[in-house]
């Protein structure tokens, strides 16, 4: 798949391979009814509606397939959308895979694992040392493959732990201007602060909130899972609670969902730190496709803000 | 002691034991170190002031000392104050113990106890049970000795099973107004919504935080005791995280301390029985020496109002 | 009527008088006007749309008519909706009536004001007890057909003695608990709180809010009720101003219009068995056709929270 | 008396009759008792401290006497101070009278009282100019000497009329640049907006909350008193409830103390004038003895602002 | 032109030019677009549907156009709305201009500067009557024609200068109600608050935002205008830094804009007399269409409410 | 001077030269008037009393002045006291300097302003970098020398540089981890952030707020400063509103002084790496003294927050 749904231009002939991400149904005033449907690939996601569908259309296109569609690219409000001219979903035989279609961080999660592993590794406290690698151990499966939200930010597969590497190296770099920090404590609530998102979130695709994220959340479910590691490993003393603190304090204030705000230093940065590469990440793609000159659309997690990308700087989309 | 601290009316001499609650060092204008005591007994609480203190004295006359005073009661201010005399800390010759002094809920703490299991005893879901026992079982010493606060409600040994008691029964009252609540979930709930509380507070004399009190609180600290809970048991299913819930959304708001609002409506009904109990204690003590026509002092607990004893009700110094 | 609306499924043919409690005019994009209705009886409702009306339709089919329906239950998106194939208004013919249709409280009105009657005889303030006898004779016609509110809570027929009377029985448990509580007053208070709604809004069909209710409000209303009504039986004394307060007060909080807060505990205690009883009512009422396992709606008067059925509790559905 | 409290400078040797405002009991660090008082005349006010007090001097020198006092005027922390050198409760033989020490609005109440009936008796609207007439004779001996509140603004003998005047004035002017403005309701209702102080306050000398103040407040007694008026005149008609409702809501905002905001286009045009009037009689004062290029003390009914008075603006001091 | 855009009743057929003001493309469900217009001109707008439009029709029909249109106004949902028959662009052959359908102040632009210029003129201060007379000449041409706003009030061609006379007649009556007042610094403020708008408002037709009006604001780029000015007059004196100082904080709330909260008097008034003028400016147009008895839109800018209009009140549409 | 104020111990005599950094006065209830002093030196401040002063005293001992010490140091509450033995005013003979006693940025001035010039000879962007240049020309002199705040964070000499330092490399860092970011565009707002604290701050020695610095304040300073610069240096074109408002949002919030949000990306990060500095720094020294085990005390700046010093970390105290 050479060019991406993101590629597709208004006037475009399309033949694809698409995963139908969202999927509404509606009734049109003339009493039949039609769906709604967002189709994306890594790539990104573009509209489409499909008119008049049969009771058994409506069983078949449900969010999760992958379909094949042929199509044209129109305009509608500014935004694309797909006229859809032929849809059917893909079978053993078009030899897709969903994991395909899914938005994915951008890059290699088995890099990602290798570098948490290091910062691990050079850890000098042995009880946070050990904690952490048995619980990173624990989830490891989950972890790599986890998003890091069901939006705002990193909203994709394998999106925590890119958050999570991106976060270790803002952390080393500012460690080495306030050499009082304890890095053992800052690297572990890093790698850990988000972890019990495993259990908060169903997963990568069609990310939802699990049952147990909705009653009790990934903050106290890893309060609990730390509680847990230390009586497996036998490992007592004040880093298990101070971890457990890092963990429940990282959202900062209690309306942000943290019952105690940061009390040590370490925790007030691992908060800092989250806050600064959430919002770096959601500037990023805000500004992506922003023409130098040109305001972005609103960002929700920014505060709605809409953002400007000034004529003089170098451009968004080629940061390399 | 025939007639304790309360009784102490201006005029008086006194000579008693009493307990040394509280100690704050000043230095007078003529440069002389002097002691603010506040002198308590079961009954309550007077202030006293030891002039020109020596070095001795300071490290003698600290928090948790039974003392004993001989003196005369002053007016200042409006407020009663012992003005000392003479002032020894009590020796094993004079048999006092400091539970003697502590203040301490009006009812027997056994009695309270057994109505708590038989509260238990009656419930229907094993599962539930056998956790509401467990946890019980395990801090029940502590349980039935700790006040329920530091300050404002039930701060007092034994104040944590008096208040939970009391919303034992205001829960069965409701129950029965609205028949669809699951008592057993509703129960359950009242017992354990503040039982480390144990593990937060420092104990019935000189309540403090401790450090796990700081940092973690006993709604967290209480999750993850339900969960090892359960663990021990093998307990498994829905039950287990419904308890969680309750126990963590029952401050009703992230403000306020809890992460998650009551989804559950066993867990809002703890939430408005929580709040009525602690109203109630608080304005029965705020009002407990108003006459009919005064207002009482302002209350921290209750957004600082002050309140009115209207002329016409019943005494509420003579509830009975 | 064996069934009503709240039991037509999906798939079913209905041939059913329905009173039209809610009608929208739209305009479909071939530029033909439609009607949105909602149709309902004592049951529940359900949503229709009349297709390309004529302006005798729309003269015809307002709210507040009863109507004769044909047509087909549907599904549209997860809600049922009914396919109209016939539909004329009822006429004397028919031998219908409205109040047949309304919502109503789930007990009998006579009944109820008795229960207040009994409250009210069995006081031992002679001035309260004839303050509220005298305001219940006022309004006493109004006041057993009235809602409670316009929406969230108790918002249908007899609702507002149903909230009171299921009040009073909260006030009655929870006085025995708290004894220094004076049930006169306390009662009282219940039974006038809300009693200038019979002002406030315009009855029990299609409430709205009358002019003087958008303009001084039912706590204002009220409070000169109760001075009228002292003026009346030449009753003095501090009884009428605190129960003034009572009613002034019984908001809590000047943002949810109580320009004062409760200052006597009889005031603090009614806000609290207000807030009580109209959130069992509406998590009773959210949770109703919830199944085990499953969340609710949002309910807007429950902080727009979505409430879980656990799988392990009775049915909500039959609290008997 | 020549000289007034105002005109004392530091170095002073005073022989005067003034009036004790406040008075506080405080216990040197020799144990020894004092008084704190705040002596004033209607030019304004000194503190004073009185050592070594005996029990009579304590039973003597209370809040509302009147003493004649010799001293010297010291300066303290950049206040003056009377040092006391002899004071005695004035008796009758001293000829003096607690009215003349009261600080009191710089108008005469009887020529304040004149104006405002001049508005009233120009209103057009028969029933708003019978209602407005009532009211003022019902309360006329108090409104004229009440004061507008008990603190920040107006808050001297005759300071409610002085503010209703003054507010009389900015309703003509702004009525003639905004002519759809109904005078007559307007002129109502800045006569009426704060009458009920007369019963929520005690009087012009030690103003304080009377019992109804506190647990009704002003604004719903007025809502009252405005429909006894009615009642007793036989005046029906919207313009009651309009005025009530120019009444109730004249604070603006249910968290200032109106249930219901402005709703009609004159009541909010009351507010607007109520706070602009309130303002400048607070900014006044705080700048009457602030020298050009210095800032004031800060005025906490001013959201605790400190105001700056320009170099170059003419003297505050002088406005003549 | 007669009969304007606001004459248009249900029922009329019309034939007449308006201009474009918005519009908005949307789909329809037979999947073909459609323009929806609003259609104004001097008197006020309506609503219009351009159905199965044409590439062309889209690029013809943009906002800012003139067009003759044909056609029907019906009633859709209490609104009027043009059924359009025919509809074409304005060519030089209609000798139609642009401006002549821009809604605009009330009064002659000429005669309202002549009037600030007479403020200026009677200034005393030659400081600030310099400063003055050079921005307001600086600015001159873009003032006069500027709307204060892009929505909620003064929304039109020479609202700016609109609001500044109305503005200096009100500060002029209440200077002379409050006589410590300087005229001249008060004046100086109400002109210049707001003159950066010219810079902020692309201009009074469909009025947006321009980019240093969404990255800097009227307020620092009047500041800085303000010291420019000074520099360039070399004016030096506190008088520049006050009146930056007026403008800096005139919204009186970080919260609405405002660095400082005002801290000179004149500072304070300039800010409630910009209030006064917006609030009665909207609530006159809320209220123009408002029949005695009935209740007005909900107006934004005025927190929403919507608006009484007495039966008993002169008609707000005939206020002479 | 070996030993400084932060070394005396509790027992030790003091012989010493010490900057008197506050003075209050005090009458005891002796009535004799005596002065509270702040002592201090680069290394900090202990407090003192000296008792019965005379009229001379209080003229010789002011703020600011270096006196010449004798005394004891004595245990108060919990903190250090001085007990004055001897004082007098340092004089020409003594040979000390003021700025010898100030508190002190930790890195030398020159080097830190070195390597702001570094940051700035790197920038590509040649607008930018002159206008950058231009203004730290300007104020260089001040710039190096003042404080960052009057309390809080790097409220000491050199303060400013010293924070600005320390950000540069803080935006350096991160600038690699987010590639995408203009580093002259976030360069140039770092350094000229926070410039105009030389015009609204008083300098190093007991700061306070200028004039300019109350009413109009650092921000809006420096936005004028940036456009007379460009003006200046004729630089045109977006870079100069851009870097406008860099300065502008770079408190985030308006109510905490920025009229506008951040709009841009380098203007959030500006933001967040400002905050970071700033707690970071407040919070090394809230916990230089803490033992591991303890909390400090609370910081006012970090939401009032004590911080614990968990016993397993390494020393604040010792951070090389």
């Amino acid at each position: 798949m050479k060019n991406g749904v993101q590629q597709f231009q208004v006037g475009d002939s399309i033949d694809a391979y698409v995963l139908i991400k969202q999927v509404k149904k509606g009734i049109a005033s003339n009493g039949k009814p039609f769906l709604s449907l967002q189709l994306s690939d890594q790539t990104g996601e573009i509209d489409a509606k499909l008119w008049a569908i049969s009771a058994e259309d409506e069983a078949v296109f449900r969010a999760g397939t992958i379909v094949h569609v042929q199509g044209d690219v129109q305009d509608f409000r500014g935004q694309r959308q797909l006229r859809i001219k032929s849809l059917r979903p893909a079978t053993a035989m078009d030899h897709v895979r969903p994991e395909d279609f899914m938005p994915t961080a951008p890059r290699n999660k088995e890099d990602m694992l290798e570098e948490v592993h290091q910062y691990i590794f050079e850890m000098n406290n042995a009880k946070i040392q050990r904690l952490t690698r048995h619980l990173l151990k624990k989830h490891q499966q989950a972890f790599i493959m986890a998003p890091a939200a069901t939006k705002n930010h990193h909203e994709y597969a394998s999106g925590l732990i890119y958050h999570v590497v991106s976060m270790l190296h803002a952390a080393k770099s500012l460690a080495q201007l306030y050499p009082s920090l304890d890095t053992d404590l800052l690297y572990a609530g890093v790698i850990l602060h988000d972890m019990a998102k495993v259990r908060e979130l169903s997963g990568p695709m069609t990310t939802e909130y699990t049952l147990e994220g909705k009653l009790i959340g990934h903050i106290p479910l890893m309060v609990t899972e730390i509680d847990n590691a230390a009586k497996e490993l036998s490992i007592e003393g004040e880093e298990v609670m101070v971890l457990q603190h890092m963990i429940l304090s990282h959202h900062s204030k209690p309306e942000w969902g943290s019952p105690k705000p940061p009390l040590v230093k370490e925790a007030e940065l691992l908060h800092l730190i989250d806050n600064i590469d959430a919002r770096m990440n959601m500037l990023d793609r805000a500004l992506e496709r922003v023409e130098p000159g040109e305001f972005s659309e609103r960002v929700f997690g920014l505060e709605n803000r809409s953002f400007y990308h000034p004529s003089f700087t170098k451009s968004s989309a080629d940061p390399t």
